[in-house]
């Protein structure tokens, strides 16, 4: 999916801004942040995604003649800015926080440093690509947690807002926590289990139930799960499960993996008694999954309820965040560098929060060294240096009085930006998938079970250093000067 | 983006049955029906679309070598399946509603005819398609009824779920009202309207924001739109774009259009307060563009405050379908052919409108004939016969004694599933997207006005033939039969 040539997945203006830097010979270097404002559906932390696919983008970056020529027939692009644009390549610095990894709002996931003509056009994809899968990543963690080590298989690309927010999709949601998924073509591009069973359909095309059942379980020996749910769960499902399951033993072919799939009804009431059918036969150890526009509030629920269901699969309400479809990642210039020095820029707004942080940035996560849960974390300036052995004092960027005093080798520092590109030339291998949901399980392991709950989590601190709440402040204060005094 | 082999695209038990069906050689042809069940984010009617995408989907059908490779390591498939699948194409029949008309849950939008393995095949990718457009187009429908004839953009590619949900998404957007979209990739592959004008960053990149405007409107003087709210609107925003366009008037350089654009804070107000100002220095004609979170209800609500906006960006809301971000379409086994006859064929459900329609079925619109609006669909088995010649009777699938008697002359009738596929060809053509879009504003206009309203529409009757329903009763109780009493 990353060969297509995405170079025009770009909102208009990106060009019309394009041409008018070419046109102002103004192409300094510029600095943006990507980042994201509040944690999707209320979370406490969000699973940030899609670098390998942001990587592809800037990778295959490149107006084609066909670009080239569809832009000339909209008539506001001159010919200089679209010879320009025809040998068009990305030349910058890109630094992110690798995918897979527990971050918070305000702290930049990718910091691109470039000509400001470059910077400009990226913008749209790179929130396109990293919203997207930071979304379903988070909310994939946010299942996986309800479903407290069961496995939760991802099963929603016919509700997916197309191709590829099935398939990428798909890859986040393994990244936060899924086992697998039932779409083959993410599982064949991202190295992923794929998953699955069969349908009603595959029921209602043989004469009868039981009939249907003996074939599949003929058929896939090695796993064999039976939908019980086409005509009567309790009185015809379970019961036909059950036979065929027995019919099996007799026959000493028990399959290695097998059990019983509830897709609709009261999954409390008819797991329980499914269970109990189940038991009753001598099948303990069969496999109960449901799979019925689960969320993570229901999972949680059926697990409250004693529900007897040990694997899940998610299909609507994850693969479109259904809550909160959307995560709120923006795109703010941060520097301009003027004879070889980054000017901190700033963007203001009447709301506080919504003030953009100016400068070269870069984050460092704080753990406390004992439990190697994360502390805060800490956005400062590059050229600012931090050490272990040294006491640091950090503070509410607003409430400001609200301080924190950590004791020389009592936290760990650790840098979460990382390169991706240095001059273009990216330096950065991405992780396969699998490796990536083993970090990330590694990465909600560093938060507090308090933030890690599913409603009115412990929020954690992304604080501001000293050096960089200066200038802000400084930055601020000029700017209402100049537009509020002097006019 | 049609190109991509998206064979794979599809649930891993669609191939699981796909291998059953083939060792079981019961290859038999049968019937899929693609419905929905409830209009998404309450709304009275839905505007199906994708059509064009799935067709593209089904021509390129094929298991290239690298499918059928990566399908011999999942270790389940044998030799003479991926065989089968080697030289697999699309043999059947499709029939679908074409792309912008407007649709009412439990009636077919597309309906598949073919050999079992085919149409089990093609479930996920047909729902995947038509589920995306489907819901964006209806919530483009509702954001532009809001608008009340005023320009609706859409804005949201950063936000969407992924490429295709943005690109897709613009498409499905713009048969639904939008008027064009910001997504480039979008209006180069679709031929619709690229539109956008200048960000924050274009204002900060400059030393003062009105030295930012004046090179914007020299740059592009046909169409200069102001972003006027980068540090104080009303203060500094507006008071330059207003000495820019005076600048431009005195210089005899008068833009076609221009005017400004708000992005924050409070709408209402400032647009308001805004006109005022550019009133009073003359510029009346000035085009004042709001974008911020906006939905439908926002739009509403901006209306009736009476703000003076008269064209609008929408992003997130509408790219996402925020507040319903899935269509619940699903796809049933309606028949099965056995000897040369279709077999009807029913999933029961506890719940009664979860049932589904057997039997080989079409559907008939019903119109008003002097007023040209919508009265009723009529679901009927293909070999039915209806004529405006004759009286009508149809009634509440459910609520049997709803019963309304059309008379001869008072009504027209139109089928609305066409043909797309027979015998594996293709024997139809999508429109153009600017096209399908003006004929989608067509077929609004043969709702009711209670139908468009935002909140609790009148909801459109579906009925069932009285032969269709006679048949689905029968099926029921018999299944009932079979299942709770001979056990």
């Amino acid at each position: 999916m990353g060969e297509r040539n995405l170079t025009l997945l770009t909102d208009f203006y990106e060009l019309t801004m394009m041409q008018g830097y070419f046109k102002n010979k103004s192409n300094e270097t510029v600095i943006f942040d990507a980042f994201y404002r509040s944690n999707p559906s209320g979370n406490g932390y969000a699973v940030c995604a899609g670098l390998e696919q942001m990587i592809d983008y800037i990778k295959n970056l490149h107006f084609d003649q066909d670009d080239i020529k569809y832009l000339r027939e909209q008539k506001i692009f001159d010919e200089d800015f679209l010879e320009y644009l025809s040998t068009f390549r990305f030349t910058g610095d890109i630094y992110a926080i690798p995918e897979g990894t527990v971050v918070f709002p305000m702290e930049p996931l990718v910091k691109v440093i470039a000509p400001i003509m470059e910077a400009q056009l990226v913008e749209t994809a790179i929130l396109t690509i990293i919203n997207h899968q930071s979304l379903i990543a988070t909310k994939a963690a946010r299942v996986a947690y309800a479903a407290k080590g069961d496995g939760v298989m991802e099963f929603g690309l016919r509700r997916a807002q197309g191709p590829d927010a099935g398939t990428l999709g798909a890859r986040a949601a393994v990244i936060g926590g899924c086992i697998g998924t039932s779409n083959v073509l993410a599982a064949k591009l991202y190295d992923i289990p794929p998953l699955g069973t069969h349908a009603h359909s595959w029921i209602m095309s043989f004469e009868d139930e039981l009939t249907a059942f003996r074939h599949y379980a003929n058929l896939y020996p090695e796993n064999t799960t039976l939908l019980v749910d086409t005509y009567d769960t309790l009185r015809s499902g379970v019961p036909n499960a059950i036979k065929v399951f027995s019919e099996l033993k007799e026959a000493g072919k028990m399959p290695k993996k097998y059990g019983i799939r509830l897709d609709s009804g009261d999954l409390a009431y008819l797991s329980k008694k499914a269970k109990k059918l189940l038991d009753a036969a001598g099948f303990t150890d069969a496999i109960i999954t449901a799979s019925s526009d689960l969320d993570e509030y229901l999972i949680d629920s059926l697990k409250t309820q004693g529900a007897a269901i040990n694997s899940w699969g998610v299909g609507t309400n994850l693969i479109t965040s259904k809550d909160c479809p959307a995560f709120g990642g923006v795109y703010k210039l941060a520097a301009i560098e003027k004879d070889g020095i980054f000017i901190p820029k700033i963007k203001l707004s009447e709301n506080t929060w919504k003030i953009t942080n100016p400068g070269n940035k870069t984050i460092y996560r704080i753990y406390d060294k004992e439990s190697g849960k994360i502390k805060a974390d800490l956005i400062a300036l590059i050229d600012e240096e931090f050490s272990e052995e040294n006491s640091l004092m950090i503070f509410d960027p607003i409430e400001t009085w609200k301080k924190t005093y950590l004791r020389p080798g009592s936290y760990t520092l650790r840098e979460i930006l990382v390169p991706i590109f240095l001059n273009g030339e990216c330096v950065y291998e991405s992780p396969k998938v699998m490796d990536i949901r083993a970090y990330c399980q590694k990465e909600l392991d560093t938060l507090w079970d308090e933030t890690r709950r599913l409603v009115n989590p412990h929020k954690v601190y992304v604080d501001l250093s000293k050096k960089l709440w200066t200038i802000k402040n400084e930055l601020l204060d000029s700017i209402n000067e100049f537009y509020h005094t002097s006019k």
